[in-house]
């Protein structure tokens, strides 16, 4: 593993010259050092994944799916999804929708396995699908926290600053959606004000919320202006990536169709994923919960290709179990890690990428968040997912983003891509010259192998206290909390945006202007 | 998974019959109720170990190892193993031995894959090998703490406490050695004093330490005291284990070797562990500590076989980093992941049941206690081991051992056997019944296949925290650390000893007694 002490992935690695500079380099000099983490890069996974059922298990469960998909199938709430559906030979009765094992396959079978995901700074392009693996900042959530400030609702200058965070985070890989929902910024316009500091505060690939083809639309020139291509390679190119899910059981919501319709149809990426709680709006049971995911999963992979055969799809995995005490939904549990891992099973067998995430329960940044996490990671990793979701802040089942969490999952992230190092075997490493040398009862600290290689031997974590007990509590016993804290404050002091042609944010300014001016898009309220 | 309310495996569960009772299971009945957890049994793994390296590269690092041992050699120091290995036709000069390869891979073939491990309770017994997995409390660590007291040099009451802990949660399976040193008690009769506490306080499996062949002797005889067993069954019947370090780089102490030559002539187990700190005592390169590790393993193992063939024996992986900025040990990190799994690779190579640990570095019970602990059982349990070390309890990269951080270890291991758990695929697990049943827009809450079965469907933890955050926050906030004293706090209350008959009983304490009034063993103070 290298580590680089200095390296942020900036623009200055991209492609793209002139872009606007700020002072705040020349300021940082002063003031907080950039705390080291090692550079950006995308880790692979270099072992099989587990394979946590049989192959005649798998089976099963496939064989399943296209049943349920057959004899019960699923509702599709958009008409022109249920007309594509009716011209491909499926069976539709109102909103109900039964298809074929032979046709569902026959359109799955037209996703590719993998593609390249396009950011606006072309050095964070991101490989989606084989080994490689890349992790989303957390999304969606309505509240957030940090250690000074407490639990509030989210708002324009916390989403600003988780963005910045995402941003100078090289373990963050892309935009999982909104880190916190802005809620300061009207519904009829926030995507337009949101994905706009998406793309001027960051420069890592962007996703867009299916919440009606408009907003669709607006994300999509939104970033084919920062991007600077033509429509015809944008649809190329795929540039942003939209998170659909099945409202389960067994049903797609208008608006989800609607993104699919949308972005499939422009080459862009889609993630289909179910949502089946165990318990709730799935079987109680494991296996029925993936029988359940992996139909909805097909019908979706399967309605994308029906709208542009080859279009970029993601098999997402999201099966987790609720607390039967209380029906609440419970993640990073054991249920969630083998979930996890045969979801990985079911995508590879539909031959399509793979997306899992990185969730908790927990409402403090305790020992219980940090478990949850680095076994929804283990269930994730091992499991094969090429997309981690809310890979970095995610708290509270979803429901808060935490600037320490972020922080402190990065550090998790890292570890995670340095475990999946390879470790090397060569005569150097083997280092049989340097045992001889030192030999029994000696020590290695001396030893010229050790002097030639200790700077970058070993993964030094940002968050993790290593000192001894003593030196540790004269400090002020700091817990990993205190350390995120300071951790946060750093990255946000040296936070400097990316650099953006003056002209490419002028014409996105006007964009924005205009599609405000013209109301956005309309709402229910 | 199955869960039990009330089923702590006690010694009812066991052959013998006619111990003796408190008082303290009526009192129970009016004070704190024994918390949930799930039975006793042991988790198995249900899927290969990961490859971390590839065959050839496995191959290359026992080639290496068996080059260390031909051509550098290991220091021995006691003078009848250097005559056991003269005698084998090793090169033995001065201290120092040479085993050429042949001779290596003829002792270790000998080892034996798994053997039974016999408790003092029948029903503690354990399979050590395959693809069954045990998991010790903390061992060995110099200070104690819980939230009320702080920090403290290990003593006598704090043991008691801590091995009545282990007795009571279901996730440790054996004892690793003394959960806490008892300083206050002199170390002459030390080994008397807390190996009757553990075989009074408890009834699972025996760990003796291996500081003279005295205490070996000892400890044996009152594992047999206790086991009511005549010397011969018990030659029979591995009743205890000792972990034999080797002092890296390659050097077998006086006191190990001992304790091999006791104990494996006696045909009770041996856990060889190399102390392969890569940078410190073995090489600062991954590969590089693991071929020493693996030479200083295979030489202990093959050591035990020559001292009677077929010994039951465990190969020990303990490879971690240090800090290269302080040099002190670092646990939990991507190296020790890594490093946990191939030496799996190297001990199913060498055709023996392999061990490693759950550790961490942590000063507090924090994010980071869970988060290294959480790697280190990824790289543990995904890496085949058998064994795991200080499986709760353990701080400070072994220096500390804590109430709080044990109970919440264990629910990590319940969580990792839970994790291991089969799914079970059939058609009533698909529930495509029930799936038809509720339809597209219903849930499952209500369905009969849900009610059947919710209330054993899922794994349930008994420190995380669930709730939603307006009643947590309502609750006082309670962190996992609070959580934990609570119920280390109710786990002590409802402790009570397992029975054990009258006259075994008295013939501990004759035994005991005896070998006090005899002075104990020699020492050095």
């Amino acid at each position: 593993m290298t580590t680089d002490e200095t390296a942020t992935a900036g623009p200055a690695a991209g492609g793209r010259t002139d872009r606007r500079r700020t002072g705040r380099r020349r300021q940082r000099a002063a003031g907080a050092a950039a705390p080291s983490q090692p550079a950006w890069r995308q880790p692979r996974r270099r072992f099989a994944p587990v394979r946590a059922v049989s192959d005649d298990e798998l089976e099963e469960l496939h064989r399943g799916a296209l049943r349920v998909l057959a004899e019960i199938g699923m509702d599709f709430l958009h008409p022109r999804a249920r007309q594509l559906w009716a011209d491909a030979g499926a069976e539709v009765e109102g909103e109900r929708v039964r298809v074929d094992p032979a046709l569902v396959t026959a359109l799955v079978s037209q996703a590719p396995d993998r593609f390249t995901l396009h950011a606006p700074n072309s050095a964070h392009d991101l490989e989606i699908g084989g080994d490689a693996i890349a992790f989303t900042a957390v999304a969606s959530a309505p509240y957030v926290s940090d250690e000074a400030g407490g639990r509030r609702q989210g708002n324009e200058r916390d989403f600003a600053d988780l963005v910045r965070l995402s941003q100078q985070l090289n373990a963050v890989h892309l935009h999982g959606g909104y880190p916190v929902e802005p809620v300061d910024l009207h519904a009829s316009v926030r995507h337009l004000h949101a994905t706009r500091m998406l793309l001027t505060l960051s420069d890592k690939v962007l996703h867009a919320y299916s919440l009606g083809a408009q907003r669709n639309r607006d994300c999509l020139e939104m970033v084919r202006i920062v991007r600077q291509v033509d429509h015809e390679t944008l649809d190329q190119q795929p540039s942003i990536h939209t998170v659909i899910n099945a409202s389960s059981p067994l049903r797609y919501d208008h608006p989800m169709l609607a993104g699919i319709l949308e972005y499939s149809s422009r080459n862009q990426a889609v993630i289909v994923t179910p949502f089946t709680l165990a318990g709730a709006m799935a079987p109680v049971t494991l296996a029925g919960a993936l029988v359940q995911q992996h139909a909805e999963a097909l019908a979706g992979i399967a309605f994308t290709q029906l709208v542009r055969a080859g279009a970029p799809v993601v098999y997402g995995g999201f099966t987790s179990n609720v607390d039967m005490q209380s029906g609440s939904p419970a993640f990073g549990t054991p249920e969630f890690m083998k979930a996890a891992m045969i979801g990985g099973q079911l995508a590879r067998r539909a031959g399509v990428a793979y997306r899992s995430s990185n969730v908790c329960t927990a409402n403090a940044v305790d020992a219980q968040a940090a478990y949850e996490s680095v076994f929804s990671l283990w269930g994730a990793v091992m499991g094969g997912a090429n997309v981690v979701l809310h890979g970095a802040g995610w708290m509270e089942g979803g429901l808060r983003a935490s600037f320490e969490k972020m922080v402190i999952d990065a550090d998790l992230l890292q570890m995670v891509a340095a475990f999946l190092d390879p470790v090397v075997v060569d005569d150097a490493a083997m280092a049989i010259d340097a045992i001889a040398q030192v030999g029994p009862g000696g020590h290695f600290f001396g030893a010229q192998h050790t002097q030639d290689r200790f700077r970058d031997a070993f993964f030094r974590p940002a968050i993790s206290d290593w000192r001894n007990f003593e030196t540790w509590d004269e400090a002020g016993g700091p817990t990993a909390v205190d350390h995120a804290r300071r951790r946060v404050r750093a990255l946000l002091d040296d936070y400097e945006p990316p650099r953006l042609d003056p002209a490419v944010a002028e014409e996105l300014d006007e964009f924005v202007s205009r599609r405000v001016a013209e109301g956005g898009v309309a709402t229910d309220f």
